[in-house]
């Protein structure tokens, strides 16, 4: 097992929940290099996080251990969960935030974390992040094989709409699922959903045209393929989230002559 | 002394403030392992980061050396100040920003920080937290006795409002002291200033009724103690910071039919 | 060469880039320290940038590795360059960003980074923190000299306003570089542009008078020299920002009766 342990949160930087998290897993492993991949997830944006955790991981040194809290359902029965690639673990809520990773990771292993002296007791009811999820993922990074923290799970929740639809006409009805620090739309369309054919793309009325090679080319607005495979919307030195007023969900079209 | 050096500041995210003090603390100990707490308490809040001082600390392992800087005085002649506990060293200016750790753990020594030799030269009068806070903690992270950083302190600046008042009617006045990224609400009323009895919460002239389990259960408004002992205001999927209004230092009643 | 990586960016902290370059970095590296400067420099304000790593990095212990990454002419023919100074290394897109650390410290070599070999393939048009700044800096801070990552420079971009402007009149006209957490306004102006005699200072029309030795002394506005030599703008328990709804770029003038 390797010491980096990766935090993915919606807790913001205003509070020291991060901070007591990382305070538990230093506590259990004084060698843990822990790495903050963001705190600003929008709060409760299940999709967005899972999105985040994709783009991150995958730069990740094997054998990453990666935590992410976003958990709207903390205190509810939903499950705790670990989940096993060749390349990293994850340990999260189960309600669908390894989505992605669990799509193009080969899964090697899903547990329910149902074995509290692996805890920090007495448990919350509003702060699994710091009494299951941290610690955990400290005995992790020590070494702890998966199989000694629960019991085997045979599927976990996964969200439909980390994919766009197809309709039978062909086009491909995605969303916004991040809005990044430059106003850039990023969506859940990646370069797999998307035909060879020339296409022209919608947002909120208007059209985009086709795909642009990079921000400096292509009109005001543009689309283009980012950097982590996904389909999003710019504006050339500019925003275009503040330009058209987006939002997370708003609707992204892609109309298409051929089949797909 | 251990080699886990934490931060606490409002010196915000935008600015190198808080990046510099690493670079001094690193100067000093490479081997300093270096957490930041928060650098977003609100600028010069300094009851603020006396709470989440606490919450945080608490779940950081022995010999931890916090190093806290909201500091309103620098450049007057306030004073640097060390405290010592079982748990944890706290190196801050003497404004009351310790008041907490200061009442829940055992103080084992207070020092007064006078010794220059163990700061960086030139002191500015602007930026203590560079030039005597970060220095004098990289300095105790590589096992120098406190009683080496200055003299013997009787006493510090401890905050009034770290608690609430009583009323002679047994209605309890606390204030909201941090509004966290959710918006709830937390208070100076902690689970040992509750009766048993029945209470009843009061906020801004709205009744919310009892203590909820869990921010699953309860009406809109809702009063719960967090997972830190302390009562909060939340709203179910929502924010009480922008339902109410409310802003740092809102007063919240407390009810009784018994005496406390 | 040290273990010590700094990251000074305009990602914000919003998503994930910070932490996809630790993830590389990690990989190439698992015994760097990395330490953030700041990710929430103003989207692609190279001068800002350029001021907070000035200060930052001087506060560094030798042979730190100083990544920057505010990368306007990301994926155009903009060359990416190493600095090296007696103090530390500096990898940035060549495009002012270094102008202070240049002028002040005695540059010993200047590469353009141009073997591939060092990078993360296949290298995208629009994130080469991730996939070339990154990279280079996890195999410097492994003793890769940087003489193998490219080839010699004999120049490099340099910002014509780093510095202030000297009217005939004696006038100095500088401008606000940065806007600090609590509001005060950070000059483009050092204590070397200075005169040793009276000076008045006004910013958007208004007077200040001379400087001050803190912010408790001096009026409401005041100016004074920050803890890093540069003239700064602020209020006395408020923020200047604010008070004159001041935004960077805004002209500070300087008036004095000698010859400067």
């Amino acid at each position: 097992m390797g010491r980096i342990i990766t935090l993915l949160t919606d807790f913001g930087n205003r509070d020291a929940y991060a901070g007591v998290m990382k305070g538990v897993i230093l506590g259990i492993n004084p060698q843990a290099a822990i790495v903050d991949i963001t705190h600003e997830v929008e709060p409760q944006n299940i999709l967005q996080a899972a999105y985040v955790l994709k783009t991150a991981s995958q730069y990740f040194p094997e054998n990453t251990v990666h935590v992410i809290v976003v958990d709207p359902g903390v205190g509810t029965d939903r499950k705790a969960v670990l989940l096993r690639t060749p390349k990293a673990l994850f340990v999260a809520p189960d309600n669908g935030v390894l989505s992605y990773v669990y799509h193009e990771g080969k899964v090697l292993e899903m547990i329910s974390l149902i074995h509290p002296e692996y805890w920090l007791q007495p448990v919350s009811r509003t702060f699994h992040g710091r009494d299951i999820f941290a610690p955990v993922a400290a005995h992790l990074s020590l070494g702890v094989p998966p199989h000694r923290l629960g019991e085997t799970l045979k599927s976990i929740n996964l969200l439909a709409d980390c994919r766009p639809m197809v309709s039978a006409d062909n086009t491909i009805y995605g969303k916004v699922i991040h809005i990044d620090r430059f106003g850039n739309l990023i969506t859940n369309i990646s370069v797999d959903d998307l035909p060879t054919a020339e296409i022209e793309v919608k947002i909120k009325g208007r059209s985009i045209g086709g795909l642009s090679a990079t921000y400096a080319e292509g009109g005001e607005l543009l689309a283009l393929l980012g950097s982590d495979g996904h389909l999003e919307i710019g504006v050339r030195n500019g925003s275009a989230g503040s330009l058209l007023g987006a939002t997370y969900e708003d609707v992204v079209e892609i109309k298409t002559e051929t089949a797909i």
